[in-house]
């Protein structure tokens, strides 16, 4: 990979790379180890030259008169995503939706570990969900920092959504993946904060709204 | 409302619309009746001019001096966002995610009333989930042509969806809020079709990108 570590990667360009990433992983499966700017174009709907601007920025992994090869670009994309580097992550909040993702098999296909599951409700610690006994929200600090926990799922009652959020990003998490359906307020001065929203109910209000004009 | 029928309303203005019905909603359930334009843009975390902006171009809720009347700006809104339209949906695919939605209340906190559920499994077929019993797909066509049913919500496998979502588009049904990880190719010459895409996987890795950059 010729990526230039000094080149910043547009948010555009980066928004699009996840989906880059799904379909070459979807193409690498059906054994097309080759593809041109041109049909790779087609499937994900963009322009052949912005592929090749967006490829070209993530490190420029075509040949001219040869197309891409679908295995090199993936594991490129792969490696600017970060899917190669593992990160952890444990579930807060084991209701239906923190049980369905745990059970989901959407962080092992992406390279996130989910190593633990936490909720505050007495009738649910202890109890199993996606092969994981359920553990006590209170223990959730000092378990991300003894195992160094990059990303915490946030599927709790918006009530409590902040004040967990906030005391895990004091224990070192840096990655909040936000369900609550609000805006998390994390005031900690720790550098390096990420977060991204499922904001589902907006979503389909979204959708309400165009058809209803 | 006064608002103008002829004026378009910009695409980033409506995409902020259902932050600001979630904000109102909150106000208002707070007993908060009256707000400045200042108040609502800190708690909004957008300038007070983009505020007066915004909902200037939804219709001009607001009053010099007094700010706005929490219950009439999100009467307003609610309108606009088709809430009060009372839309209709199905869900299409009844595994984990399906249940989820269909027990979370989501649907019914934006107006939307949940009429059936389908799936294509006979183990899941004539069970029941969130109050329904689950119905077979091959019935979903029919059932929403005859119900006139505006949303099918797509929690499908990846193979699945995009016939289910063809059969369901000629059947009349509009609005299509998307789970399954992959772009829908809706053939139908139907006008009129909207999709809402959930690619919870894309916002994970988007999460990952960040952390890794």
């Amino acid at each position: 990979m010729r990526r230039n570590k000094s080149k910043e990667i547009p948010a555009a360009a980066a928004h699009r790379l996840p989906r880059y990433y799904r379909y070459l992983t979807e193409l690498v499966k059906n054994e097309r180890y080759r593809i041109s700017s041109g049909e790779l174009s087609k499937i994900m709907n963009v322009t052949a030259s912005q592929i090749r601007q967006d490829l070209n920025c993530f490190g420029g992994f075509g040949q001219q008169g040869y197309g891409y090869n679908t295995e090199i670009l993936r594991s490129g994309i792969s490696r600017i995503l970060g899917v190669e580097r593992e990160f952890t992550a444990v579930i807060a909040g084991t209701g239906n939706l923190g049980k369905t993702l745990a059970k989901s098999g959407m962080f092992a296909r992406r390279g996130v570990v989910l190593k633990a599951l936490f909720d505050i409700d007495p009738a649910v610690i202890d109890s199993e969900a996606g092969g994981f006994v359920v553990m006590d929200i209170k223990e959730a600090a000092d378990y991300c920092r003894d195992n160094k926990i990059d990303i915490a799922v946030l599927t709790l009652p918006k009530d409590e959504t902040n004040a967990v959020a906030n005391i895990l990003a004091e224990a070192g998490v840096k990655g909040f993946w936000n369900f609550s359906n609000m805006e998390l307020e994390i005031k900690t001065d720790k550098p390096g904060i990420k977060v991204q929203n499922m904001h589902m109910g907006d979503s389909l209000m979204r959708l309400c709204f165009d058809l209803n004009n």
